[in-house]
C-alpha cells in the first residue's frame, strides 16, 4: 500500500450545515485559498442542487488559480421520477463546470425503501445512470457510499453491490460514509479492511461523522485498515456533532502513523487555518482542540509545568511547531519574539532583536492581548503600533470626544441612531460633526467621515468591507467584552483589516475605525 | 471475558485541572452525589497531598451514604528521598480514610530518569514500598501506570516489569495510563491486548487524554482489547485537550458494544448529569458533544429533517431518550411545516397542519428570516411568536420608549453608558427608569430590570448566560444587519435562548432581551 493519504476537504458542504457555521461568499472564496495553501486535494464546494449560490463558489473559484487542490461539486444520485437528462439536480453538478463531481448513493436498504421509496435493484439503476451520465459529460466522479456502515450492518451483500455497481460505471474513489456517526472504531476497521480485500485495485475513502465520539479515530483506523482517502472538515464542523475534524487527522495520520499527507511547511499552517476558518465562521475556537487548540499545549498544573520545562517531550505528545502552535506554561503568554521580528519585516519596519523598541512592542502587544485584542486578522493595526513605537508615525488628527446614541422614541417605530465627533486637525482646527446613521456605529462613521473627507479626500475612497462582532467572554453576558474587526479596502483594491477591543461595542467599533482611517493616511501621505 | 465494565471517574482529580474548570467545595459535594446516582463505581476525590481540601471533600463524602460509588484517594509513589512511614503523600493518603486509595507510578524511563531523577531499580522499589505501606493499613489499592504507553514504546520490557511489581505486591487493578494523549487507536489496541495477555487473571483498566482527538475512542479500543475498567471524566474535562470523555465512552459500551456499564434507568440520566456537571463547573455546555450536547440530535438540512420524520432511525444512531437527550428539528428556511407542527408539539402546542393559525405562524417566521431572524439557536422566541398567534400568550408590559447613549467625553477615559426605558405596566402604571451600564446593552438591561423587579421579583433569577452578535451581511459594514442571540437561565438551571435582528445593535439587543424576559413571566405566571 502506498503510504500516501489524500485529504478531502467538506468545510463548505458538511460543515456549513454545522449549528452556527455561516459563510459568507467572500469567506467561502477566503476558505479556498486557505485550503488550497494548506495542500489539501480536494475542496467539495457545495451541493449546487439545493444551494443556487454554490455555482457562483465554483465560477469565483476559477479565478484563483489553485496550486493543489481541485474544486468538487457534490449532489445525489438522479431523482428517482425523473429521466437523468432532465434531472435537475444532475444539470446543477454540470453547471458547477469541475473536473472532479462526487455524487451520493444510498447503499443501505433501510435508506432505498424508506427514504428514497426506491426497491434495491431500481437504486441501483439510480447509480448506474448518474454514472453514465457524468462519465458522458466527462467528469470524474467519486462516489460517497452514504450509510454504508449501517446498510453493511442490515445487508453486507447489498452494500458491497451498491460499490461494486459504482465502480463498475466508473467511480474514481468509493467513499464508505459513517453517516449517523455511530459506529466504533473496531466496526469501521473491520467492515473497511473487508471491502479494501474485495476491491484490492481501487481506492477507498472514509467520511465519518462524530456521534459516537468517534470520528477522528474512525477516520484513523479506517486508514489503517486500507483508506487512503480521508474527509472531513476544518475544526469538525457539521451537523449535530460535527464531522471529522482534520485538524486532528492530519496530524495524527502524519506525525503519530507515518503517512504522508502535507508538506512540513503545510502541517505549519494548520493552527492558523483552524482559527481563520473560526473566524471567517463567525465561530469562537474551541480552545481544548487537539492540535491547534490554544490549551492543547497548555500546562496548568505546577508539576506538568515543571516537568514541561525539565523534559520538553516529558508531557507534550509532539513538537507544536509542527502544527504551527506553541507550548504555553501560563495562561497568558504572548506570541514569540521572532514571529514578531519576521512580521515587522513584512511591514517594512525594521527591527533588532534586543533593542529598547522591540521590548516596547512586545510589552505593548501583551498588555492589548490580555485585554482581549487578537492581531491574527488585524495587519493594519498590528503595524500602526509598530510605526507608533518606531516614531514611523504621524498624526494627521486627534479624536477629542464622541458620543453616540439610539432613540427609540415609539418602540414600533424605526429608532433613530444620532452620533458626533469632535476632532482637532493636525493645522489646530476644531471639526465638530453630527450625523445619523443606520445604527450608533453607522452614524459615529458618519459623523468622522464628515469631519475628516474635506481635509482628506482620499478617505472617500475608503470602503468598508467587512464588520464583524465577537463577544469575547460570553459567559459575562451583556457586561462581557467585545471585539470589533473591519476590514476596509479602496479603489486600488488594497485591503486592510483593524481591530478594536472595549466593553463597549461603540468603543471597540471607533477605534477599529480610527486604525483603518490612519492606516490608510498613512500610506496615501506617508510619516513625513 | 466477563461484559461489565467499571467506570472510574476522575472529573474532580484530573477533570479539575482542565482550563476554566472551578468547584467549590459544595460542588465537588454535588458532583459526588450525582455521580453516585449515575451509577459510577469509583469516583476520585482528589490528590490529597497536594491539595489539603481534598480531605474535606472525603470526611464531606462519608456523609453521604453513596449507594453505588467508592470513594478514591490518588496520590504518587513515595518521594525518592523520604522513608515512607515519613512521606508527606502517604500520610495524606490515609488521612482520607478511603477504602481505595490510586497511586501512579512512573513506568516510562524517560520520567524515572529525567522527571523523577531516579533509577529504574529504584522507582520500583519506590513502588514496592508504597503498596507495602498501604496494603499495611488495610488499602486496597489501583496502581495508575503514568505514561505506560510511552514507557512500553521505548522499553516495553520495563514498562511491563513495573506492572508486575505493582501486581505482585498486591494492587487490585493495573490502570495503563497514556498521560500524554498521544497514541491512536491502533496502537493502544495492540499494547492493551498485550498486556492483557500478560496478566490474564489481573483487571485492567485504561486511561486516556485527548491529545491526538482519540481519548474516547481509544478508551473503547482498550475495551475491545480486554480491558474491563475505564477512567475519565464528565464532559472530557481535563488539562489540555482533556480526558476521555465518559459521556461518550459509557453509551458507546453500553448501546454500541454490548457491554453492562449502568442500569438504562441510570444511562437516561447522562444528558442531565454532563449539563448539570457543566454548571457547577462553571463552563458553557458544549452543544456539539455526542450522546449529550444540545445538537447531537438536532437536524437542520431539509432533507435530513424530512426523513428523521419519515424514519426515525434514519438519521439518528440511538433513540435520544436512552441518553436522556431529546430530537430536535430546527425550523430554518430549509425545513417545512412538518417540523414547524413537531417544533410545536415540543412546546406543548397543538397545530393541525391547514388551519389559519399554522399559515400564519409559518408566514410571520417566513417573513422574520427573510429580515435576517433565526430560529435555530432561539426556541423561546419561536415558542413566543406560537403563543401569539395561538392566543396562548399575555402582555405582562409594553414598551412604551427606549433611548441607550454612549459618552466619550473624553477619548483617553472611559466612556459612560447610559440607556432610559418607559413602560406600562399591565395595570397601567408607567415606570421610566434610567440606569448605566458596562456598555449600552448592558445600561439598557440595567434599566429594563429597574422598571420590572419591582413588579415581578421572580426575574431577580434571571441570569444572562451567553450573548452573542452577528453581523448578518458583513459586506454593509457598519450598516449591516445585526442578529444577536442571548441565553439566559434561572435558579431551576432551566435555560432559553432568544433573538432579536435590527440594522441596530442596540434594537437587536433589546427585542433579545425583551423575549428573554416574557418567556420567563409565562412560565412562572402562565398565560392567563
Amino acid at each position: 500500500m502506498p503510504n500516501r493519504i489524500e485529504i478531502y476537504d467538506t468545510t463548505l458542504r458538511d460543515g456549513a450545515q454545522g449549528p452556527g457555521v455561516k459563510f459568507s461568499p467572500d469567506d467561502q472564496l477566503k476558505v479556498v485559498s486557505e485550503l488550497d495553501a494548506l495542500g489539501v486535494q480536494y475542496i467539495e464546494g457545495g451541493q449546487p442542487a439545493s444551494n443556487p449560490k454554490a455555482v457562483d463558489l465554483f465560477r469565483r473559484a476559477k479565478t484563483l488559480r489553485l496550486k493543489h487542490a481541485k474544486m468538487v461539486a457534490f449532489g445525489s444520485t438522479r431523482h428517482p421520477r425523473t429521466a437523468v437528462e432532465d434531472d435537475d439536480n444532475m444539470r446543477a453538478l454540470l453547471e458547477a463546470e469541475t473536473e472532479y463531481v462526487t455524487i451520493f448513493a444510498k447503499s443501505s436498504p433501510l435508506h432505498a425503501h424508506e427514504v428514497l421509496g426506491v426497491s434495491l435493484e431500481t437504486n441501483l439503476k439510480l447509480i448506474r445512470e448518474s454514472m453514465a451520465f457524468l462519465k458522458k459529460h466527462d467528469r470524474r466522479v467519486i462516489v460517497d457510499a452514504e450509510h454504508f456502515f449501517d446498510g453493511y450492518d442490515i445487508d453486507p451483500a447489498y452494500a458491497l453491490k451498491v460499490l461494486t455497481c459504482a465502480w463498475e460505471h466508473g467511480a474514481e474513489l468509493l467513499a464508505l460514509c459513517d453517516t449517523n456517526g455511530g459506529h466504533v472504531p473496531h466496526q469501521i476497521e473491520a467492515i473497511t479492511r473487508l471491502v479494501c480485500d474485495h476491491f484490492p485495485k481501487t481506492k477507498i475513502g472514509i467520511h465519518t461523522h462524530n456521534d459516537s465520539g468517534c470520528a477522528a479515530a474512525n477516520s484513523l483506523v479506517a486508514v489503517h485498515a486500507g483508506a487512503r482517502h480521508v474527509q472531513g472538515t476544518i475544526n469538525g464542523y457539521g451537523e449535530r456533532t460535527g464531522n471529522a475534524n482534520l485538524c486532528s487527522v492530519i496530524p495524527s495520520l502524519q506525525l503519530k502513523m507515518g503517512y504522508k499527507v502535507l508538506s512540513a511547511a503545510q502541517l505549519a499552517r494548520l493552527t492558523q487555518v483552524s482559527h481563520l476558518v473560526a473566524e471567517l465562521a463567525n465561530m469562537t475556537p474551541r480552545d481544548h482542540e487537539p492540535y491547534v487548540g490554544r490549551d492543547a499545549f497548555t500546562h496548568k498544573a505546577g508539576m506538568h509545568a515543571d516537568a514541561v520545562i525539565k523534559v520538553k517531550t516529558s508531557y507534550e505528545h509532539i513538537d507544536p511547531t509542527l502544527v504551527g502552535n506553541t507550548t504555553h506554561v501560563t495562561v497568558s503568554e504572548m506570541a514569540g519574539r521572532s514571529s514578531l521580528l519576521r512580521k515587522a519585516a513584512e511591514f517594512g519596519i525594521a527591527l533588532d532583536k534586543d533593542t529598547p523598541e522591540t521590548k516596547q512592542i512586545l510589552g505593548k502587544i501583551k498588555k492589548l492581548e490580555s485585554e482581549g485584542y487578537e492581531f491574527e486578522g488585524a495587519d493594519a493595526s498590528l503595524e500602526l503600533i509598530m510605526r507608533k513605537a518606531t516614531g514611523r508615525y504621524r498624526a494627521f488628527f486627534t479624536t477629542l470626544s464622541y458620543h453616540a446614541d439610539v432613540n427609540q422614541y415609539r418602540f414600533d417605530q424605526p429608532g433613530v441612531s444620532e452620533a458626533t465627533v469632535k476632532i482637532q486637525m493636525a493645522n489646530g482646527d476644531i471639526m465638530h460633526t453630527v450625523a445619523e446613521g443606520h445604527g450608533p456605529v453607522d452614524a459615529l462613521n458618519n459623523a468622522m467621515r464628515k469631519a475628516l473627507d474635506p481635509a482628506y479626500p482620499e478617505l472617500k475612497e475608503v470602503h468598508l468591507e467587512d464588520y464583524k462582532v465577537r463577544i469575547i467572554d460570553g459567559k459575562l453576558a451583556t457586561s462581557a467584552f467585545t471585539r470589533v474587526l473591519i476590514e476596509s479596502s479602496d479603489k486600488g483594491g488594497v485591503k486592510w483589516n483593524t481591530v478594536g477591543v472595549s466593553e463597549n461595542i461603540i468603543t471597540a467599533s471607533y477605534i477599529a475605525l480610527l486604525d483603518s482611517i490612519e492606516y490608510k493616511l498613512l500610506k496615501s501621505r506617508g510619516h513625513k
